[in-house]
């Protein structure tokens, strides 16, 4: 059998930097706390409790003098507020491709546009972006939500890093002819739309398609569905523990991919574990 | 045999506004000169030169103190300064729909943003929003036409006012994946999309759609264009006298429309034709 392991699979940039600012704390003791779970991913939140981090959901829990990390999503202006008031020190991991959307959807707001954010109502990337407009910003997920919505002459738009090409075109195709200026601030990470296209390739090639990551992670799970939609056979597992050996009968190529907080350990587990149910070993 | 008159067709506010202003000018002696053909219909142009009005290419042909008029379309900023210079005097008839496309493509290339105009390159209002950013945009005529260019990573858009709306978004699309920031100011006149709608409703139901206007207006043109799509007997004329009676053959109803430079008399004369073709009196 021939596993192809997606190259772009796995940790990104945001990612990356926020894990080895999280090691480099905890190395100097100076890491109490993360603010909700660090990433998306049950195992490495495991392994940051052990080490004697924990997660807290407000700046209230923690105690003054303590450290408490904003994770890659960001995280509301308050918090800053909220840090200095009570005492607390602060350690941001915010992606800078989130700080950025954060930066643009504010200077949009303050140009006077009326502003769209493409994204999940509930995820907290989505959140931290409009926060960063006061709240005066408006999370849409798809063009149907802003059927019957008011729209002004000037709109501007911008995107959770994650959000795909396609429905952020959607999204200025329906808005452009209710509006006079529209102004789309673009700031899809190009390390995801990467990582879903290559995938993707790899989907359509292979006869059956595993993704891991974190349930939670919306990345993740968008890699899921697209490359279901070119591959029925595709696997959406958070540990090599699920893998299930009737998923790969006659399967002759296995194709692995991985969000963007899949730590490498959890892919190679995969790829360990299919070699093994294949009854081979496991080539480099 | 029923006719339907498109109720949007013919003289648009720009077109009735400009010739408003000749007719004034003339009564008051005092219009010398376009600059190009005011409209792009030979009747009115003829009418014009019988009025005295001659038709000249640039300001150099122009005698100091006579009058020239700029027609919609609009002219260069160069224009304004070589009247000037020769004791010219200006009267200005462009319409505020295009002043407004020529001030945000201005507007666009100030704030650094590399500007596209989608329109004709040829068309002298594609022509005169260009020069208004001094030569610093680029007309596209399709998505295609970016093709190989190197787009940088702040982008504008605008558009000659009789572009269609969904060419505007074939554009968008095509550039924001290849660009940080787009700024699209929809400079499409709603007169044109309400025609266009319009008529094409019209041509949908009717058995013949005749189109009427000037073969160098684009606008009516694309009127035509639109229409035949959806009837193949769709015919574009200038004038009632080119009426076929071969068209209407077992035609039981046919539509009129016409585009922004066309007279009511030009339409009630193609209305009428048709009628006395069907052996039939004129209904109102």
């Amino acid at each position: 059998m021939r596993v192809i392991i997606v190259e772009e699979a796995g940790f990104c940039f945001g990612v990356r930097r926020a894990l080895d600012m999280a090691d480099d704390a905890i190395r100097k003791e100076a890491l109490s706390a993360t603010l909700g779970p660090l990433i998306h991913n049950p195992q490495v939140v495991e392994d940051l409790q052990a080490q004697g981090v924990r997660v807290v959901e407000q700046v209230a829990d923690m105690q003054p003098d303590e450290t408490l990390m904003v994770r890659t999503h960001g995280c509301s202006p308050d918090v800053y507020q909220q840090a200095r008031e009570h005492g607390v020190k602060l350690l941001d991991a915010t992606c800078p491709f989130v700080s950025r959307a954060q930066r643009e959807a504010q200077r949009l707001c303050d140009e006077g546009l009326q502003v769209f954010i493409l994204g999940e109502p509930e995820h907290p990337e989505a959140r931290s972006i409009r926060e960063h407009t006061g709240g005066r910003a408006t999370i849409v997920e798809t063009p149907a939500d802003t059927d019957g919505m008011q729209i002004g002459p000037h709109v501007g738009v911008v995107c959770q890093t994650t959000q795909r090409i396609d429905r952020l075109t959607e999204l200025v195709a329906a808005l452009l002819p209710r509006t006079r200026t529209l102004t789309v601030s673009n700031t899809i990470c190009n390390a995801t739309t990467q990582r879903q296209e290559a995938s993707l390739r790899v989907a359509k090639e292979v006869d059956v398609m595993v993704v891991v990551g974190g349930y939670h992670s919306a990345n993740t799970t968008r890699l899921a569905q697209i490359c279901s939609e070119v591959n029925p056979r595709t696997y959406h597992i958070e540990r090599a523990e699920q893998l299930r050996p009737e998923w790969l009968n006659g399967a002759r190529t296995v194709g692995i991919t991985a969000g963007a907080s899949t730590p490498n350990r959890a892919i190679e587990a995969v790829h360990a574990a299919i070699c093994r149910l294949a009854g081979q070993e496991q080539t480099p």
